[in-house]
């Protein structure tokens, strides 16, 4: 059994945990039947419900744990107490080799807090960054940072241009991934120093990257590039902001097809369309960021997700830990460090 | 004639000037007949525009200048050649208090930097903001600054909120607009110095503001404030995201209502609702963008605007001409000197 092909799953973590949790292994061992599990929380409420999943049999490892992470326990919380959890125990997994990969759906300050502690930096990477999958005109794009930190300087814009292209060629099935640095406004006044900086940087370091130079904000829903590099303060904005715009049109398109009864006769027909509209806008799609430059994988699942979302949370933890990620990320961190451009 | 009521126009600047220009000032004169108008432009153009329009008889006076501000000069070239343009020349008008406020569809960096030249910066702003009226669930709210800087340290940021505020209530009609500060994230982790700093001395500086506290990117369309006060890199990106997601929603909708025979039918029926739709989120209704924090007002106008955006900018122009936005603005920066901590 390869090694990636095993995952380490906090079952105790999320809004709706544990049994989204193990309905959505259900779902994922149906498409990818080669898949191992690990289910780390409290055995008694876990049992019975991996025994109501008939595809669960003999790919379930249950380990009990004594106590969880709550959602509501600051990080600085979570490392002094968190010890035992199931977060922190599915993190041990990865970092004993037992596992490939773990996911959580819960406390996302925590996991990221436990996930460094527990995992470590990668060699050469000095702030790891949360990615995020966008739905656009073409396709997916991945942005990071999404929120892992609050500022980042040039050379870490690059590192983050490094870890998300691997990421995206490893996931997204693009053997080439295009890259974008986010920046704002005209030639002349484009951006701080930071971005400058890293702009130059990844235009003359001869890193092995397809870099396409500046994006704006309206290109991300384009899929302009497949990664967009953006500070962890920013790339949250970003996002939060977008999903608020999706939410808002959602509310208005609903609005209007319920607005009289020819709307509602028209929606009725448009049913199909519509149908297919949602689908291909349905978050669960989207679910999963992966906190990038740890030396093992960590997939955030969205808290309040569906058995649906946990499935694809699962399953770019599996494509990332059966990738060469890690090694692709290497070359290109050590490609950097030959130029002795690497800072801190 | 009040001087708020008197506008002066940049006829030249637009991707569609001065036509769209001309036939916005139609409509906007025509529920405001006591507005009267100055246009500078091409006097040869103008003249058979403007008499085409009936309704414009009496109310326009037409300024000649011999050339323009194109879309493509940069800043630097527009203060070094700019001199005798339409778009200089009406910012000058209002300078001299022939006009209330000036209205230009040209070019954004160019307007920006002679605006700032031309009528100087108000007393006690060290740092103008571009604001933007952003659609929400609950109706408009003002997003600043959208790309004038690309920092801003706690004290600007302070700065942006208390003119924010009063350009609110002088656009939205609101008596107390609340306002939010943009941040990320968890209560531990949030957001950089600045953004605390800011947030600490908009709850202790005895501001006469609704102060509502920090505030996430999805709040922004939710409508959760009617101020949402952020530094320009940060909200131009936020602005544009947003832009994106609705520009690519607004695709995957007429997709899933042409997919077949029976959503084509459905949309058909659904067409009065749709077309409300299409115009509550019309950006012709949420179109100008001001620079505030000058001695004067300035309305930049969206580029490829029509005649309706055009004169949505300059009813946004003519209400913040006759509004007590200067006074209000003065008196908030009074009270941070007194407390003697305005910084630069």
């Amino acid at each position: 059994m390869a090694r990636g092909t095993t995952l380490s799953i906090d079952a105790m973590g999320g809004d709706h945990a544990p049994g989204v949790v193990v309905d959505g292994l259900a779902l994922l061992v149906a498409d990818r039947p080669d898949t191992r599990l690990i289910l780390f929380g409290d055995e008694a409420a876990l049992t019975p419900l991996v025994a109501a999943h008939p595809g669960l049999s003999g790919k379930c490892e249950i380990v009990h744990c004594e106590h969880k992470i709550t959602s509501d326990m600051k990080p600085s919380q979570a490392l002094r107490r968190g010890k035992g959890s199931s977060m922190w125990n599915a993190l041990e997994a990865v970092k004993d080799g037992r596992a490939g990969a773990a996911v959580s759906a819960g406390n996302t300050g925590a996991l990221m807090a436990i996930s460094m502690l527990v995992l470590r930096k990668m060699d050469g990477v000095h702030r790891p960054a949360m990615t995020a999958v966008w739905p656009t005109l073409k396709g997916r794009s991945i942005v990071l940072d999404v929120g892992a930190n609050v500022e980042a300087d040039a050379a870490q814009l690059v590192t983050f241009a490094i870890m998300g292209e691997a990421y995206a060629r490893a996931t997204l099935g693009k053997e080439r991934p295009t890259i974008g640095l986010l920046n704002i406004g005209s030639e002349e006044m484009k951006g701080h120093d930071e971005v400058r900086e890293a702009h130059e940087m990844l235009r003359t370091l001869d890193l092995d990257l397809d870099y396409r130079g500046f994006v704006e904000g309206d290109d991300i829903s384009m899929g302009s590039v497949d990664v967009i590099v953006t500070d962890g303060f920013t790339g949250n904005v970003a996002l939060k902001a977008g999903e608020g715009v999706a939410r808002m049109l959602a509310t208005r398109v609903r609005e209007a097809l319920t607005r009289n009864l020819a709307t509602k006769a028209g929606a009725v027909l448009a049913a199909s369309g519509l149908a297919a509209l949602r689908e291909q806008m349905n978050p669960s799609n989207a679910n999963g960021g992966v906190l990038l430059g740890l030396g093992g994988v960590s997939v955030k699942s969205h808290g309040g997700t569906d058995a649906r979302g946990f499935a694809t949370a699962c399953r770019l933890a599996a494509d990332l830990a059966t990738s060469h990620y890690p090694e692709e990320v290497a070359a290109n961190l050590a490609r950097i460090q030959q130029r002795g451009t690497a800072t801190g």
